[in-house]
């Protein structure tokens, strides 16, 4: 199939839309039209709710029939069963909505005659001039006006990360994971059996869209797998995209084939392909959020060479290692860093990278600040690993120092990572943080104030290797493609 | 070095002392003298603060020397600097005392002085019959008795699996991150520069304590390598040996060895080695506690067929990638298990490998059921990989089903999940639970109720086929030692 131009005022009817017909909105907890409801009556959009059985919803008034409303309808959010898909098609048509989401399963990836329905409806929407996401979708959203048909996930904080993503189930585990490693998301869209609208499209129009900073992707199978090459070679000099492609071995491939009819193809070809695209290929999930949260934050390194500070040695083995296996360097350190740290940490100290911080508790950690900043601005390091206890929880803090020393612990520690923030705008170099501990950033409020001064956390060393080797690969793809 | 036989009365000494001496005892909050003693009043063991300069810590009377106390002395805890060290151990000598904690640095990690006096407080330790953890020790724990010399380790509830640790902050990070997996440590030490027990030592001793289960280690390098392996190949038939070995790489063995001043040796010597001895080795502490949630909780697998049972399309996909990146197999139902999940499932079920039960929301749960009995039942299956949205948080399903209905859902999971347990033990099959998504068993009341069940909990799919494929090959080497 060719790829047919989309209008720009299709994308805005469907992502901000100022007026949406729920057809199948719902009273019912539990039902898809409750759940996309619940959302809606948050949106800016004028929203009308389509049930014959219900009056009101929600303190809405509740139409019949979408032909009952006087008023025009840019986006038909389509939540009723699949045979009736075809008949609401074509009302929307008479409607004039050119836009829709169609939540309902049962077409393609339910055999021959779940395809023999997906063309129907295909044919019906191609001579009525409608795009629609799905169907077999599980919505969309656009948190920038609290838009979303996303029947089961929560309501999203806005942000500056886009996801389109093959799976719902999936994209729901995005964008959660994202929101815990301290990023929100511009767009949203489960892209179900991609009948009318591909994955390629969205790519298209988020490309353009100045609310994405970066792009995301949870990929099963391209449908136009040249397209989406010839797309992606244009917009990763300018914005970054991450993709998660599964499917790539023998029976998951199946699985993918008869979860939205992807075909998943050869995984060398995808990989080959992303990487000549400039594109990221995250292993999962947790990946994708942690190399995403990195990418928003934090400069791009411009090399391999990674200075790791720590405050216990065991941690510094390990993160040497995640670093080497990630095909990194644990590079020597100039002369003129090391006698600085001399200045700085206990005489035990490593005196070599790792930096072996021997063991500052957290009672003297403002010992490690003068020590990150003379790595960071180290002209034989391009990015810093840091394991440190900052980040401690309130509670935490309260129970070592009292109330009175937990606030000025934490005014500290916030003065102390404001000056990091500069070091690391300074050098251009990235700096991640890695927790020692699971007990240290482990409340949302903790992190909150490590990710408000755009440092990520990650769990462990290995996680934080190999979002460092990404930024790496990344740097070599823009420098080769002289950007 | 050779082995010498380390008495049993001596490790009743180490781990159940009747009474402590705390030499460098301190109440000065974040010093380790500080640290340790807050441990120490909890114990059963009598308590012996020393310090020449305090009269009171946390309400115990302090002695300003060891000589000065009259009754009998069972182990030292020696929290002074290095240099002090000596002569400490030349009164504990005078006193009786054969087993002691050496907490200090500054020893053959810090150089050749250091390196000369770790030789001197060896030779004064043997010449006067102690043996003692350290030096540049983290300390020691025996949760049976509230015993810890962890300065900087909360208090650990008691468990079933031992841990040496050749890093105090990894060791730290292990128990931290086992706790929430939902397993508690009988034991942990933290070897130090082992001057006088070895790694090894421990290894032998925790052979034979049936309060350990499974016994844990960090490992940086093995000063006897082939005790250590002739010991686990006595011990791994009866008890599971997990292990993470670090310091495979360059910098990082150069880092290990400056750490503790282990030499790390050939990463394949290693891997062969545990392999040989039925170690399980595991990439990282993340992995270690993942591997051992299952082993205590779990049945092994007969096999290397694996069933998925996934609320989502996208979830399976990403399951079978994970399982068959593992060397794992995603096996053919048999027609009868086709036939049973046909009766239970929505007819949009998947009709295969992974089977996708097509979205069962929260208030179908318990569909779920007797889906996971037929396939743990099937012939074709030794496992069982089940994403689902179990363990929702309280106070998410308050917020669906209100206070009463929020009671009766969290009863009905707990009787359903006792039947799934019931089901495991019969099928002698594990059953790994992924979360679907980081809101379901996020909360620590939410993941206590599945963890009393037996039923280790996973964030992704990629973790849980990890813990598999170290579960199958443990089960082979079992199969191949004839056990």
């Amino acid at each position: 199939m060719t790829h047919t131009a989309i209008p720009a005022r299709f994308w805005r009817q469907l992502f901000y839309p100022e007026s949406i017909a729920l057809i199948g909105a719902s009273a019912t907890p539990g039902s898809w039209g409750h759940g996309i409801m619940r959302h809606l009556v948050n949106t800016t959009a004028k929203v009308y709710p389509i049930n014959p059985r219900a009056k009101e919803i929600m303190g809405r008034p509740v139409y019949p029939d979408l032909l009952d409303i006087k008023e025009p309808i840019e986006l038909a959010v389509i939540a009723v069963s699949a045979l009736q898909v075809p008949e609401t098609l074509r009302q929307c048509i008479q409607k004039g909505i050119k836009a829709a989401v169609v939540i309902a399963g049962g077409f393609a990836e339910a055999g021959d005659d779940g395809k023999a329905l997906e063309q129907e409806i295909l044919d019906i929407a191609r001579a009525g001039g409608i795009h629609f996401i799905g169907p077999n979708s599980m919505g969309h959203m656009n948190t920038a006006i609290k838009l979303s048909t996303l029947a089961w996930t929560g309501e999203m904080p806005p942000g500056q990360v886009a996801l389109i993503s093959q799976s719902g189930n999936v994209g729901h585990r995005i964008m959660h994971t994202g929101l815990k490693a301290g990023f929100g998301f511009s767009k949203g869209i489960s892209t179900g059996n991609e009948a009318s609208l591909r994955l390629e499209d969205y790519l298209e129009y988020l490309a353009g869209d100045d609310e994405t900073k970066v792009i995301t992707a949870y990929i099963e199978g391209l449908r136009e797998a040249r397209r989406f090459y010839e797309l992606a070679k244009t917009i990763t000099p300018r914005k970054p995209v991450v993709v998660v492609k599964s499917g790539g071995t023998g029976q998951a491939a199946s699985a993918a084939h008869s979860h939205t009819g992807a075909l998943a193809g050869s995984d060398a070809v995808y990989s080959a392909a992303f990487k000549q695209a400039g594109v990221i290929r995250a292993a999962d999930d947790d990946e994708l959020c942690d190399v995403v949260a990195a990418l928003l934050a934090q400069p791009l390194p411009r090399g391999k060479r990674v200075g790791i500070l720590t405050v216990g040695g065991g941690l510094g083995v390990m993160a040497a290692e995640s670093v080497e296996r990630a095909g990194l360097e644990v590079a020597a350190l100039e002369a003129a860093t090391i006698a600085t740290l001399d200045k700085h940490l206990p005489p035990r100290w490593s005196h070599a990278n790792p930096v072996d911080m021997a063991g500052v508790p957290a009672t003297e950690i403002g010992k490690v600040y003068p020590a990150v900043q003379a790595v960071l601005a180290d002209k034989n390091i391009d990015a810093v690993l840091f394991q440190a206890p900052l980040g401690l929880s309130p509670r935490h803090l309260k129970r070592m120092f009292g109330e009175a020393g937990a606030a000025a612990f934490i005014e500290d520690e916030n003065r102390q990572l404001a000056d990091v923030r500069r070091w690391v705008n300074a050098a251009g170099k990235p700096l991640l943080l890695v927790t020692p501990s699971v007990e240290f950033a482990s409340e949302p409020e903790a992190a909150a104030s490590l990710h408000c001064h755009g440092i990520p956390i990650y769990s462990s060393p290995r996680r934080a290797a190999v979002v460092l080797q990404h930024l790496a690969g990344y740097r070599d793809y823009l420098d080769a493609a002289g950007k």
